[in-house]
């Protein structure tokens, strides 16, 4: 079977899980402590980042954005990128602003303080988390609930009628802020529905059955009606 | 005519003209200073990130990502994304190192301590470089040159036997170090062999001809012969 190289609370790598599981693909995930720079990962990606998918003939595919151009190149029904061109582009911008913007503004950040350094020894940069950072993320994530509410005045999913990668990649930084219960979702009506309806979806149930061992997650993470 | 709102020292706004130069696509250059935040920019990309692409009827593509992505999608001859599959997904995971990795770790640091801080005012940020970051980043270059080494042992262009957008993207870093002095060409024979190549084709020309205000590059910049 294909493996995913991944950790359960990475934005990117729940991105591509939820990916494969709306196309239907099933994986063996594995879980890999990128930062420990185990020699065998370094191998199969000299960026030493995750998501690596794995093929079962050894073909390896590095990074969330060419994995998910590459789900769609081997199978194109059921497209993570549907409709013409623009469409395409206007989904693509949208996965760029929560891989970049919202990665850098929030959850890289948050995450980092409150998950990483827990798992990572003293040497390695572990501790407590650095509570000015913790501040300044959960400030920012209302500026991109905001954004979530605003196009949803006028669309159904985030980048038009359809669901779209633009979804899913939103949904994987929102679905790990909501592990460690920061996401003020009850401010957020129409953020709060778009969510409720990606939740609700049988891609989403192996991110909502993730329990990370000494950190589970709130009561409401996996419940359907929070 | 279709433009592109740009800045001549930004990697991905180089890498976008490089891909609209080998696509053959003519466009009108707009020079727009990100930082200053002007609304009718905001207004096309609320990200407020170069490059941006607005087409003649109006429609706007944002981020060098989607632009490129979509490059290949209305135009699928002479892809800057060639090959099978597995192909493209290499192609992706250089095009990301380079604007990921290489972008983190030497040319936004750098290029913002060399150029951006020149052009900026006092109250924006602007000012003299950080020696401290400009030693760091001239550091790290060299692993990425022996990176570009290492694959051009085995591979004519960096993804395989084909010029790809992983080809561009890297150049369109190099080409912003080279502008200020900063390649260590020589001592990286079989890169520079590789950037000669690219250097000479006609996409090259416009980035060649680039001239900043009280920032004249050296002499080698423009030359094949380097």
């Amino acid at each position: 079977m294909d493996q995913l190289f991944h950790l359960p609370l990475s934005p990117a790598c729940r991105k591509v899980r939820l990916a494969l599981a709306e196309k239907g693909r099933e994986v063996e995930l594995v879980e890999e402590r990128d930062w420990e720079e185990r020699e065998d990962f370094l191998i199969m990606n000299p960026a030493g980042e995750l998501p690596v998918l794995r093929e079962e003939d050894g073909a390896v595919i590095c990074g969330s954005g060419p994995i998910t151009e590459y789900l769609d190149d081997i199978d194109p029904d059921k497209p993570l990128l549907p409709g013409d061109a623009h469409a395409r582009a206007e989904a693509r911008r949208l996965v760029e602003w929560f891989d970049r913007k919202f990665s850098e503004e929030v959850s890289t950040p948050l995450l980092y303080e409150k998950v990483t350094k827990r798992f990572m020894g003293a040497s390695q940069g572990g501790g407590s988390p650095d509570m000015g950072v913790v501040r300044i993320t959960l400030h920012n994530v209302r500026f991109h609930l905001d954004y979530i509410s605003y196009l949803m005045e006028d669309r159904r999913w985030l980048a038009g009628e359809e669901l779209s990668l633009a979804d899913l990649a939103a949904a994987a930084h929102l679905s790990c802020l909501d592990y460690i219960g920061d996401v003020p979702w009850a401010q957020y009506p129409q953020a709060k529905d778009w969510y409720v309806r990606l939740k609700s979806r049988p891609s989403f149930r192996g991110l909502l059955a993730d329990h990370l061992p000494g950190m589970p997650p709130p009561r409401v993470y996996a419940n359907l009606d929070f």
